[in-house]
């Protein structure tokens, strides 16, 4: 096949960033420390506390990735020897877990299979036997599982107690709901690359709450690059050098969700997500998770079916970029994601390209099935 | 003035960037772990060590300003309680002075004069009376006073000691000669916003030679994000998601920076700088620098001149942005940079604009005396 590729990324992030972002990246690097740059910050700056829901709470953007971000999380928050909670279900779970032990922090941690969501009474258990917990770290969204937890009600949980909720967001942000202010939650970090469609390059840190400030005034890890003291007292700037171009980038992104408004934004990734797993059934497949998000939908294969056979020929053959699965499960599960800049023709690319692959692989099924079942679907759901 | 207001940046970081490097960056962003990416990735990456002259040692790109560069050498290179010798002659000497002590270690400090540069007979002395010290922290372009040290001379003092040489080369790297390999430098941290010709986002760290792996070996201070051992392993592509659209520019920056020739890059900046010291001189002002270098070139003020308004009245009337003072020279002096993506004529509006806002200012001189100055030195030195 001697076309031209056209490209398409369905991947749980980076994410399709729209051109418009993009070209907002190509104008002049400015300095950073004139009126008209923190002008921009600052817009920027306060736009992002839209992206958490907030307006009691501060944003800061670091020059970083979102685990730069969850770092900062860990060395503000906490001294060595600290007790916090943390929830392990998959491979960013792990993550926070790695962290927090890289500090010296004593982890009291909430195992759970690959899959399966964190319930608010598990977290609330964990709390009762250590009142003398300084956080609970959970991930909203994880995405090596496609996994959402219910925040809300885990919130809710954590409130009132002495221990603030930390929560990794960064493939969740807009692609599901979560407001920081209505339900309580202290601290939410995040990246650029998912939902708020940038270029990687900016990790986010939304802080809320006298419990959250007074941990940061007590904290004695080590830290320099990413301490929040010195983001706090030079805000809207940064301390060091901003990522100019990625902050003329944020400041459109969220000029156009906004446009779109955040319940839209919800609703579209909650519509692609329900889409995606119709889709993924009327192919006889079944879903990874147990209480599977609209961040990413991660699809069982049977055994005959070589996972990272199946996606280097959608890569490869047809320029659709999908994830494989990590850890214990590469080649095993497949991830569709529905994040960020995407619409329904974008899941519609995804299926017809793993059909025509699915189908070079010798599985057996009707060709076209899955999308009569999106078709159906949209038909339904896209009326308005 | 109701003109058009063309924009010129002047100041020592972030730099201009050329245009074809901007739209580079505004290619649409494809995922990290495919092979297509991580190719990009090795290319760039190699190139890298280009702008540091080492094939003996090996070039990370973090994302994050150069301060999370340096954060990253103290972070892997050292252990609680170390000692370390440390010179201080500006803000970022001062930085790495924060850094050390943020992280609790023992800091022998060579303490000098804002636009003092430090001699090698300094550090061998600081050496021979520290024999215990891990590692000497330098600061190759000191940014806030123009000075240059003589490192080739510096790295032949510390070579052949238990010491690793730590330089900071943010703002230095291709404004001024520097051979990794040739001189026997062990780590050497830059940033994308300087003379690498790119926006803020990537932070540099080249690290050569047993004697500085060996420390990252022992190094127990915590570290996570930041932790080199996790780049080693994943080499050429990062640990967590990289700046992907950073890393098209940096390959494109390389390809421009290569086929100038890295020798003419250093022979531009020079006469660049020469010229500028020339200019200075034609309008009576002495530059704060006891040893400028060709990265900017600082200027003291005359008592009567508020450095502060001048480079307001350059920025907003004019459109061109250098930089003041910083700390206590704060309107006491400007710093005109010769950095990175810059000619001649760049240098002449920067005088030019100069001129104008001095002249408002009622500093008495004869108009035109700078550019005259410029144009007699750049008919010798650009005939080639």
């Amino acid at each position: 096949m001697n076309f031209l590729k056209k490209f398409y990324l369905v991947a749980p992030g980076p994410t399709p960033v729209p051109h418009e972002v993009l070209l907002e990246g190509a104008n002049e690097t400015i300095h950073h420390r004139t009126p008209q740059f923190i002008n921009i910050m600052k817009e920027a700056m306060e736009g992002a506390k839209y992206l958490f829901q907030t307006t009691e709470g501060e944003v800061y953007a670091f020059v970083s990735s979102g685990t730069g971000a969850m770092e900062a999380a860990v060395q503000n928050l906490l001294s060595a020897g600290d007790k916090a909670i943390v929830v392990v279900a998959g491979k960013f779970g792990e993550r926070w877990r790695d962290i927090l032990k890289a500090f010296g922090i004593n982890t009291i941690e909430i195992e759970l299979e690959w899959g399966e969501a964190v319930r608010p009474e598990d977290i609330k258990k964990a709390l009762e036997e250590n009142p003398d917990a300084k956080a609970v770290f959970t991930t909203h969204s994880e995405t090596s599982t496609g996994t959402v937890i219910d925040l809300e009600r885990i919130a809710r949980v954590v409130k009132d107690t002495d221990a603030v909720l930390v929560t990794d967001a960064v493939s969740s942000l807009l692609a599901e709901p979560l407001k920081m202010d209505e339900w309580g939650i202290d601290v939410v970090v995040s990246g650029s690359q998912k939902g708020v469609m940038l270029p990687p390059g900016l990790g986010f840190l939304a802080i809320r709450g006298e419990k959250a400030w007074k941990l940061v005034e007590q904290s004695t890890l080590p830290k320099y690059y990413f301490d929040l003291k010195a983001y706090k007292k030079k805000a809207p700037e940064n301390p060091y050098t901003p990522a100019v171009n990625h902050i003329y980038m944020l400041k459109k992104a969220i000029d156009m969700i906004k446009e779109e408004g955040i319940e839209n934004v919800w609703e579209r990734h909650r519509v692609l997500g329900e889409a995606t797993r119709k889709a993924v059934k009327a192919l006889g497949f079944e879903l990874l998770s147990k209480r599977p998000g609209n961040v990413v939908t991660a699809v069982k294969l049977p055994e005959s079916i070589d996972g990272t056979k199946l996606t280097k020929i959608m890569r490869d053959k047809y320029g659709v970029t999908i994830a494989g699965g990590q850890a214990h499960l590469k080649g095993k599960i497949i991830r569709i994601a529905h994040l960020g800049y995407m619409g329904p023709f974008d899941t519609i690319a995804a299926f017809s390209s793993l059909e025509l692959a699915l189908k070079e692989l010798g599985y057996k099924f009707e060709l076209g099935a899955s999308l009569k079942a999106l078709q159906e679907y949209f038909a339904e759901n896209l009326k308005g």
